[in-house]
């Protein structure tokens, strides 16, 4: 179901310090960076290998990544599977009875198409799915 | 320096409720079990194409990962970068003037050589590094 990680996303203040430590000290390369409004943050990715870190900054406070932030600091604020069939992915965990943030499929970073899981379903651990666009 | 995503760290309370949600809702392999008695807990690896999820159960309260449940609740641990020279990267961290807990490689799961980054360092997001065994 899940082809591989497709990317872990770190909650951070401001993106310019976490790219001196993700792109300097940890010698990341920026693959992209895109504001998603929807989401309330500006993101940039950095590739790891096949996978990547999303650094997620918060557009305002009263965002879901500046609420987190506010509750308990920068740090991992979830992690993405990649999957090549969303729509049959969100199908096939809804019959294993995961309760999902999205019940349908939504635009994100790249053009992806993407959902999420919520955290009562998975231990407490944000979980989403990811198409990417060349996918689909 | 970071070839890919080794695996991300998920703190459960308990393997078996954890197992049955990844390996049976979420349908991935058990790659390995294990008691690393070092770092007080049992562990799952489960495999996501190259990458994994690392189960992570407390041995006892008094354990690092059984203090992080009992502050937060179970949950994202930590993220482990893979490596092909644990030496050589720490010496380059080192030099960026990152903080390390584990300045020198210890093993980890799977006979692999492991070193932690101090959250400090690094965002707040608890890092690990990993040369598998079989590159050493």
């Amino acid at each position: 179901m899940f082809s591989r990680i497709d990317h872990i996303g770190v909650a951070v203040q401001e993106l310019e310090p976490a790219l001196e430590l993700y792109g300097g000290s940890m010698q990341l390369t920026v693959a992209h960076r895109e504001v998603v409004a929807e989401q309330g943050v500006e993101a940039v990715l950095l590739d790891v290998g096949e996978n990547h870190v999303e650094l997620l900054a918060p557009l305002s406070e009263d965002t879901p990544v500046g609420r987190f932030l506010a509750k308990q600091g920068p740090g991992l604020h979830h992690v993405a599977y990649q999957v090549t069939d969303i729509v049959a992915t969100l199908e096939a965990l809804g019959q294993a009875g995961m309760r999902m943030i999205d019940e349908q499929p939504r635009t994100g970073i790249r053009g992806s198409l993407v959902a999420f899981i919520h955290p009562r379903s998975t231990g407490g651990v944000l979980t989403e799915i990811v198409q990417p666009a060349e996918v689909h």
